[in-house]
């Protein structure tokens, strides 16, 4: 009952979004995640990473690419946890949104990434506030086996973010991202370890392949990590998706050995949200 | 104005007080430190960790340890973050405690270990709260060079711990600290490292060297990290001190390509201390 297959997918993104779904549907067709409990897709999945992209290619909930990741969901009867796509609403705001589906295919936890990517490295900033909205909160969703959440990318820079949600009770955290090669290659693993560490929770970072042709080069290395920091998978840089089995259990296990959830001192501080 | 010295000491530790001072005396004696801003000594530094030892090592405030680190102080010129001593207070509660001295010697800060280590791993539990009281806060500092603060080993653990010093204008973290070998190995430069990317601050990590001959086998490698994560010592297992020059001035350098601490969203969350 505490086994979970995960299924992490890192995939291909095209110029044209019809193209990366269909490249998606080939990816993990054919049966290849029957009997896994639940699969992971990268941030931006389905949009190459430009600010001025993301309200072209944003759509309403129960859009397109909603539909494609709801049925997957049915028809596999696996958890989908859905990267990230463009997302706008009825007042046209645009946001970096995760969707959750169960194993029927209905939405069971929606995400929009709360800290937007606005950094000055080199000569270009990149500032995804120009064009996102930003999130609200940090909510838990239920499955069968307890509590989960979601970050997307920049909130994991963030201790605060995944806090919040294993103060909540989650037992692993899913991280959409698109880290760039420099931050990719000082902090990705860094970020990941640490966050399930403190937390001592599971955590399962998902982003695209390495070069997907469409200029914004990302480190890639979608990584789960178990509460004590072990690397369970890292995928590279090429596109595919692997299959990983984590046992729940190894959190109270740690948790009994270590005990750091029970030895905060909230008589000092309190990490409080609305 | 920017630049500061750092002499980190990994030194060795005797079942005899006064042997661990000598020894202490000898490691940094004539003139080995001058020209240097700030030295920093190990958790526990003068006493072997062992619970029970930690009523029998302890001073008062202004004891045998204390004089001997204030004077380093006062004859070197230099700012000694004074690792950490067990302290007795005047009802005899025992804490594990970092005292902070200017160059004149003069006693400016003063931190009691908050999060106490208490673990259970194999089969023979460790428990500071067998002996030791718990410190009431984080508070930080005043130097030449702006604000400093000091976390005791098992504080790093805790996000919250640096996060509160970093957010009070803390420059730089002291982290006296003496992690055992399986913590040390899974879990020593992440903590560092980690906490001065998120917190985009230095930490200097300073521990007693491998093999003291007095139980705790602890990991010893004494370590600065820069803003970004990078190791700018490690000080390996053996005895000795090193002198490391730091740049202040790379805080704001990564703070304005990288901003962190101000895309913090206070509207969303709140770290709140008394």
């Amino acid at each position: 009952m505490n086994k979970i297959k995960i299924v992490t997918v890192q995939n291909k993104v095209f110029e044209d979004k019809y193209e990366t779904i269909e490249r998606l549907a080939e990816l993990i067709g054919d049966g290849a995640v029957s009997g896994a409990d639940i699969m992971v897709l990268p941030e931006m999945w389905n949009c190459p990473y430009k600010t001025r992209l993301f309200p072209e290619y944003a759509e309403p909930e129960t859009g397109d690419s909603w539909l494609v990741m709801s049925t997957l969901a049915r028809k596999n009867k696996i958890y989908v946890v859905g990267g990230s796509i463009p997302e706008v609403d009825d007042e046209g705001r645009v946001y970096n949104t995760c969707y959750v589906f169960d194993r029927n295919g209905e939405q069971i936890g929606k995400h929009r990434k709360v800290h937007l990517f606005d950094v000055n490295f080199g000569e270009k900033p990149f500032h995804e506030s120009d064009t996102l909205t930003a999130g609200d909160g940090f909510r838990t969703f239920e499955t069968e086996w307890g509590k989960m959440g979601v970050n997307i990318c920049f909130d994991v820079r963030f201790p605060e973010s995944m806090r919040l949600l294993a103060l909540d009770g989650a037992k692993m955290v899913f991280l959409p991202a698109a880290f760039l090669m420099n931050t990719g290659e000082a902090h990705w693993d860094m970020n990941i370890r640490m966050r399930a560490v403190e937390n001592q929770i599971f955590v399962a970072a998902v982003a695209p392949m390495r070069d997907s042709g469409t200029g914004y080069k990302v480190w890639a290395h979608s990584m789960i990590s178990d509460p004590w920091g072990n690397v369970l998978v890292d995928m590279g840089t090429e596109e595919g998706y692997t299959i990983t089995e984590i046992d729940l259990d190894e959190i109270d296990r740690i948790r009994s050995e270590l005990p750091l959830m029970c030895a905060r001192r909230e008589d000092i501080y309190k990490l409080e949200t609305e």
